[in-house]
Order: C-alpha cells, then sequence, then structure tokens
C-alpha cells in the first residue's frame, strides 16, 4: 500500500463524524508531559528513522523471498526496544512490546516489495527526494513502525505485538496476515490490528477494497503462420476474450485490469500458447463474485466458438485453463468502532483533518474475519509505487509517527471513552 | 522452405499442362550415355551428400552469424568441382561451375537457420531418420547443391553459378538474395534462380509468398490498477485492436497470424507497454499493400478513440508505433517460362508427377525482380522444421539431385526447345 493507493470509500463517508469526547482525550494526551517528551523524542529521531527506512528499501524483498529484510527487521526491532523477535513459521517477525498477553493490539507494516529478484536495488538521493524501488512502499511503514516502538512511553498497558508481515503485495495474497489470523492463526483473538503502509498522514483506511486475479491460458497445438493457416490460434482467441472482458458492465467502484500479458515464439508460427494476468477489484465479495462468474462464462464461451466445427478430434482445438492466482477478500472495518475513532481522532489533533479511505492492504483479512483494522499512512509524500523511480520525500515524516503513537495510547482503557 | 512449407498457390494452376516437346526432350537427356553414368553416380555419391548435410547441420548458422558454415560450405565446394570459393560482401559465399560468364543461372541454397545462438545443434540418428535442427532446411539443399556439382557432365554450356545464401529464413529477410539481385547487385541479369531448400521431390515453387510483418508497441503511463483505474491501459487497447484486427476481410489464400504478444510486469499495475509481432502473408504484392494500409488505418483508430477526451496532456494518453520488421515481396514466375517447364518436366521423368506450388522462399526476390525462379525441395522427406525435433528421411533421396540436375541440363541452349 502506498497513500496515493487509497481511494474514497464507496461504503464508508469520506468525512468521519466528530467524536467531541475522543477529539479531547488526543488534545489531552498531547499536553500530557509523557507524550509531549514523546513528540519531542519523535522529532530528534526523525533522522534515526530515516536512516532505517533507506537501510530496509535497500534489502532486497522480493515476493517469497523476504528473508534478509526480515533478517535486518529483527534485529532493528530488538535494537528499538522491543523484546526478542521471532520469525514464524512463513516468515512474519514477530516481537512483543511490553510483555507478551492474551488479546494484543497488533502494529504491523510489511517486508516483502513488489519487484523481483531481478530488480536492481539501489536507493538514491535526489533534491528533498529519495529514490529507490520500495522507498516508500513499505520501508517507510517498517521504520515508522520501529520509531513507534523507540517513542512509546514506558509501560502501556494495553498488550501490544509489533509484527513485519509477509505477503502483503499481490502474488504474496496475504499469506502473512492469513497466517496470523486465518483458521489456525494464534492472533485471531487480536484486539485489533493497525498496519502502517505507504507514506501520508490524513487518511485512514477502514474499507477494505478486495480483489480476484486469475491466470488465464489458452494453448492449441500451434504451427505454421501460413501452410497451417486457419489452426487455432491462441493469441487471437485470447486478444478477442479481452477485448470483450473490457465490456463486462462493472459496478460502481469496482475495476478491472488486465496487468499482463503474453504468449508465442515466432512472428511466423502459430503459438501453442497464449496468456494473461488479470483482476477484478471492489470493496464488494458479492460483486466479485458476480464478475468472476461473467469472466469465466465469458472465456467458456469465446474459447468454445472458436473449437466449433473443429471435428479433427481434441488436438486440433483450443484448450482454456482459469486458474485463480489471489483473492484478497473485501470488507470494511465499521467507523464507529473504537479503533476507527481513535485513528481518526489522533490524525486530526495531529494533522487538523481526517478522511475515511479504502484501499487493498494487510488490513483487508483481519477486516474479513472480524477483527477491527485499519491501515495508516507512515507519514511523509510519495509517489510511482510499484516502480523502480518510486520516491518518498520526508514532508510532516514525524507526524506519521505521531498519529499511530497517539492512536495506540487512545485505545489504552483508561483513555478510551 | 521446406517441403511441408508449400503449398497449392492461388495464382498458378496446380498441375501445369504438359508439355510433349520438354517431356521428350527429358526422357532423351535420361537416355544419353553421359546423364546414365551421372544417374549412377549420384546413387554411388548419396552416402557421401548425406555425411556433408549432417556436417553442414552440425555447423550453427544462426540468423546473421553465419560465418562457421559458410567457411565449411566454401572448402566444400571447391572439394566438389566448383572455381574458388569466395564469400560475399553481406557473407554468401559464390563459387562459378566452369568459367566465369555474364547472365549465369544460379543454382542456390541458404545457410541461415531459424535458430539462436543458444540453441544445441546436435544432430541424431533415430531409425531411418536423422534427426536435428536444420537438418532438413537447408543442410538437405546446400548438400544436393554440392552433389548436382559432383555430377554434372563435363563442360556445361550454360553458364552456372553456386551460391549459398544468408539470411533466407524469418529475420533475415532476404538479405543474401537482395544483395544479389538488387538495386546494386551484380547478379541482375542473371538468366534464372533455382533455390534447393529443404526435402520433397514433386513439387516445383514458382508461386512466392510475400509477408509482412510488422511489431507493432502501445505505451502508456502505466499506473496502479484501482487507484490509477481509468487511465489507458495499452493492453488493452492491444487487445481490443488485435480482435478488431481479425475480422479485416482477407482475401483468397491471404494469411493473418499474430505470433507474439507481450506486455506488463504485475498483475495489479496498469501496465506501461504491451506489444505484439503479426504478420499478412499473400501471394500478391497489392494485397499486401491494401492490409498493411488497413492495418495501420485500425490501430490507429482504436488508439486515437482510447485517447478521446483525455485532455490532460500528451503524458496520459497511449502512443502507438508499428515498425516493419520483415517485407518479402510477393511474386511468381510465369508457368510458360522456361525454367519453370523445365522444372515441371524434369520433375514428371525423374518421378513421375509434377505439381506447381507456392511457398516463402530465396526466390521471392529474383520473381519480384524479373528473373526466372524456382525454388525445388532436394529429395528426401522431413517434418518438423523451425523445430529443435526437426527430422530427414532419405528416401528418393538421389532423386532431389537428379531432378536438379536434368532441370539444369535441360535449360542449356541446345537442348531447350
Amino acid at each position: 500500500m502506498h497513500d496515493d493507493l487509497a481511494r474514497d470509500s464507496k461504503t464508508l463517508p469520506a468525512d468521519p463524524p466528530d467524536a467531541p469526547a475522543l477529539a479531547d482525550t488526543a488534545r489531552r494526551l498531547l499536553r500530557k508531559p509523557a507524550i509531549r517528551r514523546a513528540v519531542a523524542f519523535i522529532r530528534t529521531d526523525d533522522e534515526r528513522t530515516l536512516a532505517e527506512q533507506v537501510r530496509l528499501a535497500s534489502t532486497p524483498a522480493p515476493p517469497f523471498a523476504e528473508t534478509a529484510r526480515a533478517e535486518v527487521m529483527a534485529e532493528l526491532l530488538e535494537a528499538s526496544g522491543a523484546g526478542p523477535a521471532r520469525v514464524d513459521e512463513v516468515g512474519n517477525v514477530r516481537a512483543w512490546i511490553g510483555e507478551p498477553a492474551d488479546r494484543p493490539l497488533v502494529i504491523s507494516a510489511h517486508l516483502d516489495t513488489v519487484f523481483p529478484p531481478e530488480q536492481e536495488i539501489r536507493i538514491r538521493r535526489d533534491g528533498d527526494r529519495w529514490v529507490g524501488p520500495g522507498i516508500s512502499d513499505d520501508a517507510r511503514g517498517l521504520a515508522v513502525l520501529l520509531a513507534v516502538i523507540r517513542a512509546l512511553p514506558p509501560l502501556p498497558r494495553l498488550p501490544l505485538l509489533a509484527v513485519a508481515t509477509v505477503g502483503e503485495e499481490g502474488v504474496g495474497d496475504l499469506r502473512g496476515v492469513r497466517h496470523l489470523f486465518g483458521p489456525e492463526g494464534d492472533l485471531r483473538e487480536a484486539r485489533g490490528f493497525i498496519s502502517l503502509d505507504g507514506a501520508g498522514t490524513a487518511r485512514v483506511i477502514a474499507g477494505g477494497v478486495g480483489s480476484r486475479r486469475f491466470r488465464v491460458g489458452i494453448r492449441g497445438p500451434g504451427g505454421h503462420s501460413w501452410v497451417d493457416w486457419g489452426r487455432v490460434n491462441p493469441i487471437h482467441i485470447l486478444t478477442e476474450a479481452l477485448a470483450e472482458a473490457q465490456h463486462i458492465t462493472l459496478p460502481d467502484g469496482a475495476t478491472f485490469n488486465v496487468g499482463r500479458i503474453g504468449g508465442g515464439t515466432s512472428v511466423n508460427a502459430i503459438p501453442t500458447a497464449a496468456w494473461c494476468e488479470l483482476e477484478f477489484r471492489s470493496e464488494n465479495e458479492e460483486e466479485l463474485t458476480l464478475l468472476e462468474t461473467r469472466l469465466r462464462s465469458l472465456l467458456e464461451r469465446v474459447v468454445g466458438l472458436r473449437n466449433t466445427g473443429r471435428l479433427a478430434g481434441p488436438e486440433e482445438k483450443a484448450s482454456l485453463a482459469i486458474e485463480r492466482i489471489g483473492h484478497r477478500p473485501a470488507g470494511y472495518t465499521d467507523p464507529a468502532e473504537l479503533l476507527v475513532r481513535s485513528a481518526v481522532a489522533a490524525t486530526r489533533a495531529v494533522v487538523g483533518r481526517a478522511t475515511l479511505a479504502a484501499s487493498s492492504t494487510d488490513a483487508n483479512y483481519p477486516m474479513k474475519v472480524g477483527i477491527p483494522a485499519i491501515t495508516l499512512g507512515a507519514g511523509g509524500e510519495a509517489g510511482l509505487a510499484h516502480t523502480p523511480d518510486e520516491w518518498y520525500r520526508n514532508v510532516q515524516g514525524p507526524d506519521g509517527t505521531l498519529r499511530a503513537l497517539l492512536t495506540l495510547l487512545m485505545m489504552e482503557p483508561a483513555e478510551a471513552g
């Protein structure tokens, strides 16, 4: 996730109603000597936070290969005052802040990037920007997770667990949070989940945009472009199907994207195979189910029509394979939940405004299983996420740390209204 | 070329009318003592021909890297009785058979294969088959070119030039024959051109199937699949255009093939680029020009429509690039030409039947510039051309050599009717 990767939700109001009691609590907290010291500390800690952000971003973390970055994160968690860091069965790095306890509030950021192992990972300074793959998404979240731990006043009473997750990005299919909160997860009773993801200070992501992702493959016998003219051509079939799929009526707020396509070996050969990877997104799970059904029937119809009349046997026909390569559940956290109201009040207290928004992040999964979950940008500004030219500018960077800290403190039983 | 890669022509009659005078000539030639000795020699020379075919196929000759095979061919041409072999400016190997003279008949086979340098080149025996990349296309043609030279009776009166050409296959774009017969070529006055290409004995290729090949690229700003939803998606545009291009009405005998497609980096990103490689083929050059025009206007229209209403500036728009990556001229040699009639009569005399056909070979270019040109299979049977499992079976192998020889002899001024 990245601040730019959130949009207004179609389920949640962009401007949540003000909660005077919580606004009071936030203001009162910010006047407390311990919190004023924390605010001052966050400003002096800014340089270290930025240095750790660059170090983390400089450590490659391709999908399914987050180990190197996990080791750095484990070291930094312990150095920041968390308890012993352990890597769990799927690769998440976990560390308690204070004593282990039941029903923790989980504060999190994700280790993985979208970049493949071949991508050169080099972070460079360009004026007031840091530029390079993953510098914001989610090295910023990881660094601010560490900064929050360092800034926490002694002895928070609420059990807090820090987790650096694997598998947040596309192909990772949320496998880190699935492991925490899924059917076999040991954190199914968590009090709440906060993901620090990318840059930004004013949005509170309480809507979870779901997605269904598919790899579509079409195969045929192949042949010579001229002598075998008339044989099924998988590229021809796939392009026809995708041209039609673009005209599937999308419900308001839903999207369709073909992100990758490939096939064929030579301009003068009928290819034996063509494939694509595509996705639908929506905040509504039922809409996604309907879109999947429409896509499948469209593909089967287009392939079937091309096979019509080919009596020469199955080896002359085109075959279709549809593989679901991702399923990110849609959902949202009720804006009336304490976690959302606390985050909104903390955001308003720190930066003067707050909007609710929807995005697709680690929070989707806990939302689905009924755990209050939000995602917060971790301060600063960023752009060009998911490209090698991704950039981060440390404007209002400390505010990202402060509002995360304040959100945590407002969840304390003594503070919560 | 490969015997399997020829088809009936739409321009030429598959069954050319019999020419009694030429049939007489052929039969008379076959009874001559000198020719009977040549026939006997060809049979005894069969093993050497096959061994040279395997040696040539075993010498890699990727597109634009035919030098190694050219050196072997130069050595074998001289060893077979041709004059000094020289490599010309583009890499063709040339050797006179007898004395150099004006207006020669050119007999040829091609050096290059479709296989890239990474392809392992290993020729193996499997029962009665030889198997491996390029074993037939065109190691067979090269070997039979050598066998014909060895079998020629002494002192042919017609000036004969043997040429092993570069660049016959797809990407080579006929650069070997372009150099011989093009605007600056020194063989523009040649009497005729015979290409020995691949296996087969019964077809005389007098039709040249032309092709136009294009690489189509579409670019856009890219972005995030959900947040940037609505931006131009090059894969969406390309697939729509290709779906439509499939419905361009093709004249009888013309073909359209999208052989390769690619684009995008991640399922959850709007790609910045999509591309494909496609071709049209036809025996008619004007048809190809018309098809190219239609394709270009279709692509411009589809891209233009997607850009309509995007006022945000050119960086928000999709751009289109169409690169012509191949242009093989269409043409044919009039069946009334002595060269065609001689080849048909020789084929009938040797194997009892003959059909005219069309294919896409080195002969296309001389056809285009008005030089009588044909392509003949070089005997034997073959299959799976352009694949690593290409095979050759030496059934009626010597007949390929004999009919090429007989065709040459029938062109002798004293014989031609």
